[in-house]
Order: structure tokens, then C-alpha cells, then sequence
């Protein structure tokens, strides 16, 4: 089997890391590389996202140029959250005939918030004959496909419940500080407000096994609260005293006909004295099972997005979610 | 949505397991049902599975005349574990043009074993444009479609490890009597010779798994022990003296390069302390999941039968496995 062909947009703390791993597998040939920051434009790939040695590939600002002469069969965009904000890109990328594996959160599972958006897109990668998936381990993995896969065994589901807890001292500093590590609670609050301090893909979570489990959902409640230190809290990168916050708590909740039937709880602080995934479903049978090591975020998500790119590309053309595409699994690279 | 038009052939204990389920959820019809026993034919469905209520539907021996009549969308076939036996079967269903869902263990992953049948058996399915596929919860789920699921998060798999554990006195009668529950060890040993004493399904798990995974197995094991009561131990169906078997131990393994890279671990008997199901991923990074539930075995079997018909129906034609279809999920029915 050929390598895939992979150009990456978006050279952030997780697209830098898809290069890393992407460097590090065999079955791909990086092919090229996106990113409109300055400081990385001009400068080898590998130099980029960390690695000690070259991979041959100059980041460029002009996408356009870039897949023009690299001829990817699919390029890893990692670029925002925001469904409305890359948009623009994944036309661009689209119209260029080429298939897209993103982790633009929004875009995990569209139809319920971002209908229009998803609609268009749809059509475009159809008319490209290219496929667009968005992935990674949340959403895309521990509290949506895998409740669902779960579900598979019963024979009636009434409630789904996923509870992700995580010692944040183990991931990244972006993370640490996403999640709100070191600020005041008065801090919190106000980028809480203005939507710096959040997981974002409860909402697509929700209605993705919603509309999986054929249930119409009248509202999709998702809450943010602080996770306050009692004691003085430190990871190798950061240091937070009692009183200031070292994380956050949040749920989001879909309600049926009035009752909460799909709850998502998730607690990422550091310090948290056990890194956990826990999946109930109640129904017949109940079924409750736990991942005791957790599912790592940084390296689960970068894995999500990796072995996905081989299932889209073998899938048919169009705007795809982890419901459509073939049971995920390892890509071994031939 | 229409109903899906759904022919039952096999009312042995799991397809009328199936009958049962089928008929208390929404999206489906029953239109018609198979059996050679003498016993059955002739008497309404509902009486032979042991619903109180008729279903409307006669059973009949033969499978061709039911066809002509029903028009289904899928059959529903339970009546062997063996491939070379039902081949037959199989054989004028696809060329009745109609998709099957079947519980035939060697047909869950036959690539390895039963290559010569699988590869007829895709180009008739393909003829007739119908899906062919074999599932339940082991093989088709706990053992090799959950563990691959899990790997998707991983950037690396060096070996899988699982084990299932399950209290016999919960399960039918057959069952316990399939794990050779209250035999002499004797007994035992001879129905272990002749093929009648065993789990089908570690061969073509742990060929479902290498292949994902792109391992080259040299060589796969499926060893069975006798689990000796050391006291007496009762189900609502048997009672087991101590020195007598109570029910079996059973391991497959998967060698690559001479080295144990799968390792399938079963015990079910009566009087197990505990029902779980445990996946272990050995890799980067590791994971370690326990349902502490357990995966019932009828429910989950005739389950994952019941909701993978719609994705059956969904998917191109041809022979499928858990591999090749979208992920596994409830079906609501609507």
C-alpha cells in the first residue's frame, strides 16, 4: 500500500503534535505544512512542532499553493473550534479535492447547532467526491461513539451517563490554563463569559447519541463551574495556592420530554486523585464499565484524528461523524 | 420509516431469543419463520417461543416457499455455529436475494479459517445485491469489536488482553450445559474431543483482531479446561457436586513472531464470584477498561443481532464483519 499523502493546517499545541505522530507511524509521507503565524512560516516542519530533525517541509501561509503542489490525500486541519470561524478554510479545502480529517469540535457533530454550515459542507465534499470527518477522543470517542458502541448490546437504553475525570497536572500548559488552572475565581467567571474557559463538544456529544438512540431532545444544558484549590496544587508547569481555582467542572445535559436522559460530567483539575472514564448505560441490561487508566487526552486525541484518516478515506464522499465511518480501530499503516 | 420485514429461520434457544426481542421493539414486522423441527412446524411462532401471545406467523419448514410468500428485507438466521454446515443455507438465502443477519460463530470473521466459503459466499451476496453478516456479543463484540474500538485511541498497540468472566447459574439451561456444567471430568474431557463442550469464536476474534491491528499471525491457539466445583454449587436449573465440572476455563491466543500478542480468556461456570468483562490495550498509551456489569450473553448476543440490522441494510452488499460496518449502536426503530 502507498503512504497517505498528509498536508498539515494548523500548527498549535494539537495539530504540532498530529505531525509528531504522524512523523513517527508508518503508512503516511508528510507532504506539506499550513500555518499563517509568522514565527513558523520560513521554517523546517520538524523545527516546528519540536522534533529534533528535519522532515523536509517548509511551512507556508498560502494554503492554496501548498496543496496545489503537494497533492495530499488528505489534510489534518487543526485550526480552531469553531465550526463558523473555519468554515472559509474547509471550503478552501474542499473545492481543492482533497479530504479533510479536522478537530474542530463543532464540527464533531453539526447537525443539531450548526445545521446550515454542515449542510453546505455536505454538499461540497460530495460534489469533490472527498470525505470530511472532525474527531478526537472528546467529542468523538469516550462520551459519545463509545456510549454508543456500548448500547449495541441492549435491547432497550432509558439513560446514558459518562463521567470523564482527569488530573490536569499530566496534560499540557495550554490545557492547564484552558481549563482555567491558576486564575481567580473572579477571573474564571469573566472568561468563562466570554467563552476562553470551556470543554467545548458537550453539545455535539449530546445530540450525536440523541439523534443515535432516536430521541428528540428538547433542550441541551451545558454549566461550567470552578474547581476551587483547597490546598496548594503544583504540575511540573504551574503552581496554584488555595482559594484560586485549579480547574473546572462541567455538565452538560440532554433533556426528553423534560427528564435528563444523556448527562455528561467532566472534571479536569490538577490534582484530581484518580484520571478516569466511566460509561453507564441504564437500560436492559445495565451496563457500567470504567477505564481505570483513563483516556489520555493529548495522545487519545492526536490517535483519534491519525487512525481515522484511513476509514474517511475509504468511505464515501461527503460529511461524515464517527456514526458513519467503519468501527474505528488502530491503523497499522499497511 | 416502514417496518423492516424480518423472517426468523432457527428457534432454538437463541433464535427464538431473538423472535422474543424482535417482537416487543418498534421497526420491525415479523412476516415469517423457519424451522425443520417437526415439533414446531405448523404451530404459531409465538406459541414455540414461549410468548403468550400468537405473532400470526406459522412456522414452516421450507425456507424457499416462506421467502416467496414474506418478501423480507433480512433473515435472521440461528441455527448452527458451523459455516460448512450452514453454507447451504446461507447459499439459497442469498440467492433469494434477501440480507441476513447471522449468529454462525465461524462466519463472525471466516478470512482466516473458512476463506474458500467466505469468498463465495461475498460474490453471492454481492450478485444479489443483499449483506451478509454474523455478530453477537462474542464473537462480535467483547472480545474483538469493543478491543478494537478501544485501540483507536492508541499511537501504538504492542498486545490485547482479554478476559470475560461469567456466573453460569444466570444463564439458560443449554449454555450451562454447553460448558459441560455438571459432567464427571471424564465426561467432560470426551465432549471437550468431540467438539460439543466449547466456546466457538477465539479463531476468528483473534483473526479479526490481528488483521485490524496488522499483525501476521503465525499460529493461533483455543485451549479448554474443566472448572472443578469444590462445593456443591447450584443454579435454579443444576446442581453440581463438588469433584464434579461446573463449568469451563477456555484460552485463545494469537502468536506473532512467536510471541502471545492476543490473549482471549474465558471462564464461565456456576458459582463464579463475579460477571465482568475486561479489555486490556498494551501500547501507547496503555488501556485498561472493566465492565462490571458484565456483557450479558443472551441479551447482548441477540441485541447486537437485532441492532445491527439496520446497519446491515445500510451498508454496501456483500459480506460484512463488525469491521466493515458503521459503529455499532441501539437501533430505536424509528
Amino acid at each position: 500500500m502507498p503512504s497517505i499523502r498528509v498536508v498539515h493546517f494548523g500548527l498549535g499545541p494539537i495539530g504540532a503534535a498530529v505531525v509528531r505522530q504522524i512523523a513517527a507511524r508508518p503508512g503516511f509521507s508528510i507532504v506539506g505544512a499550513i500555518d499563517i503565524d509568522p514565527t513558523k512560516v520560513g521554517l523546517d516542519l520538524g523545527k516546528v512542532v519540536g522534533l529534533r530533525k528535519k522532515l523536509g517541509v517548509v511551512v507556508q501561509a498560502d494554503a492554496a499553493k501548498v496543496l496545489k503542489r503537494a497533492k495530499p490525500h488528505v489534510v489534518v486541519h487543526c485550526t480552531s473550534s469553531s465550526l463558523a470561524l473555519v468554515q472559509p478554510q474547509l471550503d478552501a479545502l474542499l473545492k481543492a479535492k482533497v479530504s479533510v480529517v479536522s478537530t474542530t469540535e463543532e464540527l464533531a457533530y453539526p447537525a443539531r447547532t450548526h445545521k446550515t454550515i454542515a449542510a453546505s459542507l455536505d454538499a461540497l465534499a460530495k460534489k469533490s467526491k472527498v470525505g470530511l470527518l472532525a474527531t478526537g477522543v472528546n467529542p468523538g470517542f469516550t462520551m459519545d461513539a463509545l456510549p454508543l458502541m456500548l448500547s449495541a448490546v441492549c435491547e432497550r437504553v432509558d439513560r446514558v451517563s459518562v463521567q470523564r475525570v482527569q488530573d490536569a497536572r499530566i496534560r499540557r500548559l495550554p490545557f492547564q490554563q484552558k481549563i482555567g488552572a491558576g486564575l481567580t475565581l473572579e477571573q474564571f467567571e469573566a472568561k468563562v463569559l466570554d467563552g476562553s474557559v470551556r470543554h467545548v463538544g458537550f453539545t455535539e456529544s449530546i445530540a450525536m447519541i440523541g439523534d443515535a438512540l432516536g430521541w428528540k431532545l428538547d433542550r441541551i444544558t451545558d454549566e461550567i463551574q470552578p474547581k476551587i484549590a483547597e490546598a496548594t496544587v503544583a504540575s511540573d508547569l504551574l503552581a496554584v495556592d488555595p482559594g484560586y481555582v485549579c480547574g473546572i467542572i462541567q455538565d452538560g445535559v440532554g433533556y426528553r420530554r423534560g427528564k435528563p436522559v444523556i448527562a455528561l460530567h467532566l472534571e479536569a483539575y490538577l490534582g484530581a486523585p484518580e484520571s478516569f472514564d466511566a460509561i453507564d448505560i441504564f437500560g436492559s441490561p445495565n451496563i457500567s464499565t470504567k477505564c481505570t487508566t483513563g483516556y489520555h487526552g493529548d495522545i487519545a486525541t492526536v490517535s483519534m484524528v491519525v487512525n481515522s484518516i484511513p476509514k474517511l478515506l475509504a468511505a464515501k464522499p461527503g460529511l461524515h461523524t464517527m456514526r458513519t465511518l467503519a468501527l474505528p480501530s488502530f491503523f497499522p499503516g499497511s
